[in-house]
């Protein structure tokens, strides 16, 4: 079964970060300027949380990971928006 | 009752966003860098759209409220750090 994630992270340092940003590419949708939106199973999050560990420093950096349910449950009607819109990961995108 | 919320902000200007910041720190605890964690009643939650809804451009900045369920219950177990650790918002601080 799969959780929607937010993956969030305050990186010190600029070539860490782009590391962090380029390595969250492979596990999720860029939400906002340093949050990811994931589908994680228990192996994906695991496999996540080990390709960060090697990345950041643990006595200056942090990555928070908000388990915000199930995917086909809660966690698909947690996020609202107040300006521009929020378009959940799974929204058809029709292509014209 | 309350919920915790996460209310994230992507704001595109210096100003706007030092201000949103002035904003949140009425509403919350101050978790990451364009990140709180908040414990809101329906009415709390209002107040802070309504707030936030003033200063940001709706074209160009987004806020992102997160709900993560009541505060004594799914809210208060759903977030886990690597790096830096995570202290709830709740968490008690003992004073030396």
């Amino acid at each position: 079964m799969r959780n929607t994630f937010l993956v969030c992270y305050d990186i010190c340092d600029d070539k860490r970060l782009r590391k962090v940003f380029k390595t969250m590419r492979d596990f999720g949708d860029h939400l906002q300027y340093s949050i990811f939106e994931c589908q994680f199973t228990p192996v994906d999050l695991a496999k996540c949380r080990h390709a960060l560990n090697d990345i950041i420093h643990h006595h200056e950096d942090q990555v928070l990971f908000v388990d915000l349910g199930p995917v086909e449950g809660r966690g698909d009607r947690v996020i609202s928006a107040l300006g521009k819109a929020y378009t959940n990961i799974d929204a058809a995108c029709i292509i014209v």
